[in-house]
């Protein structure tokens, strides 16, 4: 999870005086077709590490998901709570994950670089050969599962970044990333009042620029869900249980912005997102593992999160959730 | 302030894998008619000293008013903010009360008792002869205020403690007190999961319980305003601002439970209860002085509360706010 960066690794995410700066330096390696950076796409070769908490691994499940990738790409699941050294693999018998027979995701970085010092995030795609981190890129991972993997989607993947699209996704992308995505980070790890109420009026500008836009068309680009409805789905999936109370971000709760709310319900009801969201895990991990704001660990039992199966309306504004294609067959 | 006990006077309210105990040791010689205690009645004697921040203060500013006793009883305003010496003059033109002379309220409680030990608490009302506190009790300083300064009420004052309605009145206040009233903070300074866990549910049993109670009943106990509407509304004005985020009472905010809302809403349009909340100290006191569960000291900014002046819809219930009397004067 990207937000474990050097400050994190030291248990302090709030640094006096100062906004919260993500640590943006990532493993660039790329896995591509022409397998140029020396990982060249191929089924059965790579693990993808997440956890079900983190909004930047839980876009990659989506994806891998909705284009049927997890025929081909095996994926490894952290447990939601960590200590200082990180994800670990506590939910797999003897606390060892089955495939790369690890029990601490950061062994996979160090088997890429010895003693790797940034952050040991998620999502991150393990090469089952060496068992050493690819690339934990993940704005570019879930890129290259669109682009470069095409050969192995499922049939009737939708394609959720079309060539015509593409300016106009990355525009809205930049928009979300800097004001919610992050800017909700920004909010709750601020380090003085002036550095969080400036994110906290950033934040809810572009929420309601994003109600605006969203009022009278289904999907943030296009008629379809791309890239940029999964990217903000992640954020907003988390802004009432967690986002709302424990980074302060409270003008409204989601469930009082009407349009962002009947968005993100449908979203949710869509095969794909709501079936790869996993709210204890959420819960658990920004309330038990951010100490420096929340020192207890106790864990809020609200809010009731039953209404994300309400009926949403947004069927009436059109729109065609997966193109030409359909959706993905039920979990098993 | 009552949670200003043993334990915050050393800076900490959470005490690892305990549940929330108040100091409930309160100085409680009473201000009587007869004088019984050495303190009688008396006009022009007593100074009342209060934070707006404080909801059981809050309690005292508002049956002040509503009875009129704002002519006899003069009041010292404390501001939201303190540190491990509670609460100081900080308001007034050189940090020092104008009629008490001192710049620390514990200055007027080492005058009654040398080196006192117990919390520094708001309310207190102080005898303005000696400088010294008189009770600091606060659930008896608003029934003496009721019952005793009968004489020097204000033509039209509310009889806010009926005779025939105190057993009712008192039930009530007790299971809100538990529950509600002090519900709130045994969320919030809960030691535990498991204690918390427990507290959540008490609270939002008895905010079920009261919900139900007041649908078709405009007040807590006969038609009128009394004790137990004013004991409430002091927790329901701080429930958005404070209590959902900041004491982790969210399964859902007071602006979510309908019935609730309305009532509360309908007494903060009522004079003496909205003209005697002042939620900027409120939110300030809360995120700044409780470090140990907020350690950055950041105040949200949300939420919008301009909604409080909404239309509540309460009249149709009937019911007579001040009985046979009349509102307060608007404040100068």
């Amino acid at each position: 999870m990207p937000e474990n960066n050097d400050a994190s690794a030291q248990g302090s995410y709030v640094l006096a005086d100062q906004p919260y700066q993500r640590d943006t330096n990532y493993i660039e390696t790329r896995i591509t077709r022409d397998g140029l950076d020396g990982y060249p796409v191929e089924p059965g070769r790579y693990r993808l590490v997440v956890s079900y908490a983190c909004p930047w691994a839980n876009r990659t499940i989506i994806v891998r998901r909705l284009l049927g990738l997890d025929r081909v790409i095996s994926m490894g699941v952290c447990g939601p709570t960590h200590d200082k050294r990180s994800w670990t693999f506590d939910l797999d018998p003897g606390g060892v994950d089955p495939v790369l027979q690890i029990p601490r995701l950061q062994d996979a970085y160090f088997a890429r670089i010895p003693g790797y010092e940034k952050g040991i995030t998620v999502p991150a795609i393990v090469d089952e050969r060496s068992g050493a981190v690819v690339t934990n890129d993940f704005p570019q991972i879930t890129l290259d599962f669109e682009t470069e993997w095409v050969d192995y989607h499922r049939p009737g993947a939708p394609i959720l970044y079309p060539a015509d699209l593409r300016e106009e996704i990355d525009e809205v992308n930049a928009l979300v990333y800097r004001d919610v995505n992050n800017g909700v980070y920004r909010c709750g790890f601020a380090g003085s009042q002036e550095s969080y109420d400036a994110a906290y009026d950033q934040l809810f500008s572009r929420l309601d620029w994003l109600s605006e836009r969203l009022a009278d068309q289904r999907y943030l680009v296009g008629d379809t869900i791309t890239e940029a409805d999964i990217r903000l789905f992640t954020t907003l999936a988390r802004f009432d249980p967690v986002y709302h109370g424990h980074f302060k971000c409270n003008r409204q709760k989601l469930s009082e912005m009407p349009v962002l709310w009947a968005y993100a319900r449908d979203l949710f009801q869509t095969p794909g997102f709501g079936d790869c969201t996993n709210f204890d895990h959420i819960k658990r991990h920004y309330y038990q593992v951010h100490r420096d704001i929340n020192p207890s660990g106790i864990v809020p039992k609200g809010p009731d999160l039953a209404n994300w199966n309400e009926p949403h309306g947004r069927d009436k504004l059109g729109g065609r959730p997966f193109g030409d294609g359909d959706p993905p067959p039920p979990l098993r």
